[in-house]
């Protein structure tokens, strides 16, 4: 796949069984990315599945997690281990007049890869950053200077977004015909998130104003 | 473990490693999934991770998700795979002075266990009335009868509720002591879920109320 392509390739691994809520293209994978809250990362050890949420930050191809040294997953994932990462935003409940055609209107992304162990200094600051900046862009440059040794306590771990697709389910509860006749209500319950508004730090410094980072985030519908 | 038990017991492969965030309370463990709104659902396959969204229900120690006959990961499951289940809540964004100290308010619940196929025609009928009922209680007696055919078109897999734990973040930001006195701004942003208002299906008949059900999960906090 060259860089220049708009649409991930479709394989046997990241193809999407439903083919009408499948999307490859990079924008919408990269959108939804950078609107999820909190990426859920699975991997493989002595054969058994685990599945942990996490923190998590983009960089164009490029997706980042990070954690505490001792954490058992980034020890695993140190040595090259493959990884799935799902990112999902529910939408709404999608009510039909079955209990059959009920659903979920949401926009998931699911990438597979193997995890690398980022090492080089300058993209292991460039990955803090993003991922501190995930949720409130500008929030990196308003703290307090990190530190060599906060950097050289965290472990960060990339994965390239290229074995990944996009899932979506948009739209009305799809009856069977004969159902659209009958008295069952039937329709959408949208489900939306909502940040702040922002509360101070009860140990805050009389006067400090909330972050300018902050108050673009709670200020956004 | 017996049945009275009000914890899960500890074992290493539900122990959480920062102690102080545990919680093996049954009572904790049930209430973070009747709210949650999706499962994420790990398992291995050809020695890959795949982790997939998935609606669900709970009813006591069982947890059921459900899928059409033709995914391929129900195929998997009913050979019954290990499995681990994730559902997390996110309460809002700890926003400390260092980036270092920034993290995440959260209630989570990770389950490993066994997928089990739902065989009994009474246990996967139930089990399909609680993944109905899961988020909009009710619902299932609301709607038009469920045939044979399409409870046979369904494939019901249960997991036990029992290699459980919570783990859970509450608070304020835990800064390094000399930053308190820095003129960062610190604080939470806390972030809610919110449901509706209720939209008709566009095709629904004229004079027919919003369920009751739905009424009831839109008039939530």
């Amino acid at each position: 796949m060259t860089d220049n392509q708009t649409q991930f390739s479709v394989t046997p691994i990241n193809k999407v069984r439903v083919s009408k809520r499948a999307n490859y293209d990079k924008e919408t994978v990269h959108a939804i990315l950078d609107e999820g809250l909190i990426a859920q990362v699975g991997f493989v050890q002595d054969d058994q599945p685990f599945v942990l949420p996490m923190a998590y930050g983009r960089i164009g191809d490029q997706l980042y997690i990070h954690g505490a040294k001792a954490t058992r997953m980034l020890k695993q994932l140190k040595l090259g281990l493959p990884i799935c990462i799902n990112v999902t935003l529910v939408d709404g409940l999608v009510v039909g007049r079955s209990a059959f055609h009920h659903s979920m209107n949401f926009r998931s992304v699911n990438i597979h890869g193997t995890a690398r162990l980022v090492e080089d200094e300058k993209e292991k600051y460039d990955a803090l950053v993003a991922i501190t900046d995930h949720l409130a862009p500008g929030r990196w440059d308003e703290t307090r200077e990190t530190t060599q040794k906060e950097i050289n306590a965290t472990t960060v771990i990339a994965l390239t977004i290229e074995q990944a697709a996009a899932k979506i389910r948009t739209g009305m509860p799809i009856d069977d015909e004969a159902d659209y006749a009958l008295d069952h209500w039937a329709g959408i319950v949208p489900i939306t998130t909502a940040f702040g508004p922002a509360i101070d730090d009860t140990r805050l410094k009389e006067g400090i104003p909330v972050a300018e980072s902050i108050r673009k985030l709670t200020s956004r519908r």
